[in-house]
């Protein structure tokens, strides 16, 4: 029975640099399991979504998942909400949420409330769940702390709209911004202002409250404040089992693509030590693949490490990171069957470790497994994989590509 | 802060020729800053519209600007009439017109009048635009001569469509050809009529007219015709300004492409001896790029000479002409700052000197600046930049690559 693999490392491509003497990060690296993954296998380059367009990593997923993103895609929150847990259905509007400091004049002195910790967060979003809406009576809301100052809020009632602006103002110094409906609809008008007067009921439960208060004795900066951004509803698509017929897992700890992966049907692997950081356990990670594919057609292995370096603009941990990620590589060479598995590794972006911003450059691919059309690229790098058989397809080329081989696809025509 | 400069050699890409020993001219003209450009930069190639769609020099520049030609192309008429200088205002229909020279029984005998002058033009058109349109009451035009025989007229009223046939046969030797509406609208019946009577009107003073009385005692081809083509009104589109917040500057002297290029809201500069000819001064351009780039984001510079010669099927002028470009790139890489400084060098279509017509083939590109992934292209060509890093991309995928470069792009997704 064929099976397949796909490796997904978050921001891991790159621009050259000067540091590098004009290499990137993935050309600098030891990556003998990525040279090894193109040696033997099909290499191309991959525009996400489309060529200079900087994808975030909910498009990029839900494109390398083989959907049509620039159509489907319907905002961050829900992905995120239901990645992290929360049972958002459809029809719910759903925010990503900081705790945040605001000083006596409501001004926000630190967006990530000193980057809280997370047992502090869990008590005050407890608190907040205590509250009720007022109205309309059929509205309810979930809160949920995830790591540190992040949150996630969704609403459910009657006759909601994503289309409605964050009150985050993306930066410190500035009061938050009141939600305002961005179309003239009266859904839109309703979800502005059932969020607005939560986000006030939130603050005067929080501003006492004894965590606060307790922090404040320690200095440590007061989570007085809740933030949004991202609304968003849950994608109207097919799962996966139903436009493939495949039973398929997701192992990553990014709530974002676990969300991703949630809505496209699939299970979410529980894998300890996974924690979307540089310090992950990637030998853990490569045991869950491994786990994983023996009742699963399709394992989506999503690395968070390499964006988190890349935006760090740190180009040292990148490849370190990297090659962490080759030795995660190298396990799964050793302990998947070849001649049975497809496995691809490719990146949902770009993330320049120099504007330490996702880019809209093309990212490698290289699909390795049995019947591959192997072609003559012999490192796993931007420009080498750009000569290679594959030659420029789009990120929602992929799936096809791959369901294709694993004989999933059907036929179009007679 | 960075900037980018495209520069379009309009029809310069070509198919190989048995006089240059089946090699194309540009593979054929010694072009050292050309080489230059594709030595430190990304190569690939083209397709303007879609491959082996040959493109005009509107549609594709429309393309190269970003936007989907094929749903916002709106005609030529307008497009040209706006880059003549003629005031073209949403919903106005304007054509590509001609003053030709018809025998007593209609016969188009010269469809250019013996490409008339300037001079004799314009003190034509003067008397045309003298003419009233007789109803309906609140409808009005705009008559221009341009350069020789190339003429514009605009309609202005209430309810008026492109959807009408051209009036120019196309050929020496046909009558005139009614217009005609292309569907059942009242817009194209009243569009049609309208332009109709006029060129009719327009025949009655043109056969008695002084100019004409004299260009006959001089044995000059009367110019007692005006043949109209190419109905058009403004395409509907989002301004470079907004769609991407930059400054956009174009230099060049074709009026197609000018009219293209206000549209998309750029300023055009105003370049002494820039003819659009072979002759043009291809110095005074390459400065008036220097100088536009000081307070613009983005200059493109447009040169029609290549694709003069290559209609007149003219291989020798066509490489002369490659090696004077070459040499007003070398200007270029002399005097911009290409540390802050992205060039690109594209053609808008394949002009064959064999057939003289644009074809459908794709056309090199090149692009060089900071951080660009480089590729091992070492020459500016048809078919080594096809090795190229950029592999194949489409018209439309240019603007957003350079304008990402530029970190003027909106992520897509979180």
């Amino acid at each position: 029975m064929l099976k397949a693999i796909l490796v997904i490392a978050d921001g891991m491509a790159d621009r050259p640099v000067k540091e590098l003497g004009w290499k990137t990060p993935l050309e600098s690296a030891h990556k003998s399991s990525l040279n090894q993954i193109a040696k033997t296998g099909i290499c191309g380059i991959l525009d996400p979504i489309s060529p200079g367009v900087p994808p975030g990593s909910d498009t990029a997923t839900l494109a390398l998942l083989g959907y049509d993103a620039l159509k489907v895609y319907s905002g961050r929150g829900a992905l995120e909400a239901l990645g992290s847990g929360v049972n958002v259905l459809p029809g719910d509007v759903a925010f990503r949420c900081n705790f945040s400091t605001a000083n006596e004049k409501g001004i926000i002195l630190d967006r990530r409330a000193g980057r809280i910790a997370n047992d502090d967060a869990v008590k005050l979003a407890d608190s907040l769940q205590k509250i009720r809406l007022k109205k309309p009576a059929n509205a309810e809301f979930l809160f949920k702390s995830t790591i540190q100052h992040r949150t996630v809020l969704s609403i459910r009632g009657p006759k909601l709209s994503t289309a409605v602006s964050d009150s985050d103002p993306g930066k410190n110094g500035e009061k938050p911004q009141e939600i305002k409906p961005l179309d003239t609809s009266s859904e839109a008008k309703l979800t502005a202002r059932i969020v607005n007067e939560l986000l006030q009921d939130f603050h005067k439960t929080l501003k006492n409250h004894p965590v606060n208060e307790e922090r404040a004795k320690h200095g440590l900066p007061q989570a007085n404040v809740v933030l949004c951004r991202g609304a968003g509803t849950i994608p109207n698509i097919e799962p996966l089992s139903q436009i493939f017929g495949i039973h398929a897992t997701c192992v990553g700890a990014a709530p974002l693509v676990k969300g991703v992966c949630k809505t496209a049907g699939m299970r979410i692997a529980d894998v300890k030590g996974a924690t979307g950081t540089p310090q992950t356990d990637y030998l853990a990670k490569a045991k869950a693949v491994v786990q994983a594919l023996k009742n699963s057609d399709f394992v989506l292995l999503h690395v968070k490490a390499t964006d988190v370096a890349s935006h760090d603009g740190n180009v040292k941990q990148k490849i370190e990171v990297i090659e962490k990620l080759d030795g995660m590589l190298g396990y799964l060479l050793n302990h998947v069957d070849l001649s049975s598995t497809y496995l691809a590794v490719t990146a949902d972006h770009t993330t320049s470790t120099v504007t330490g911003n996702h880019e809209g450059d093309p990212v490698p691919i290289a699909i390795t497994g049995p019947y591959i059309r192997y072609d003559d690229v012999m490192e796993y790098n931007e420009r080498s994989c750009a000569k290679g058989g594959l030659n420029r397809i789009k990120g929602m080329n992929l799936m096809p590509i791959m369901m294709n081989l694993l004989g999933k696809t059907a036929k179009f025509g007679a």
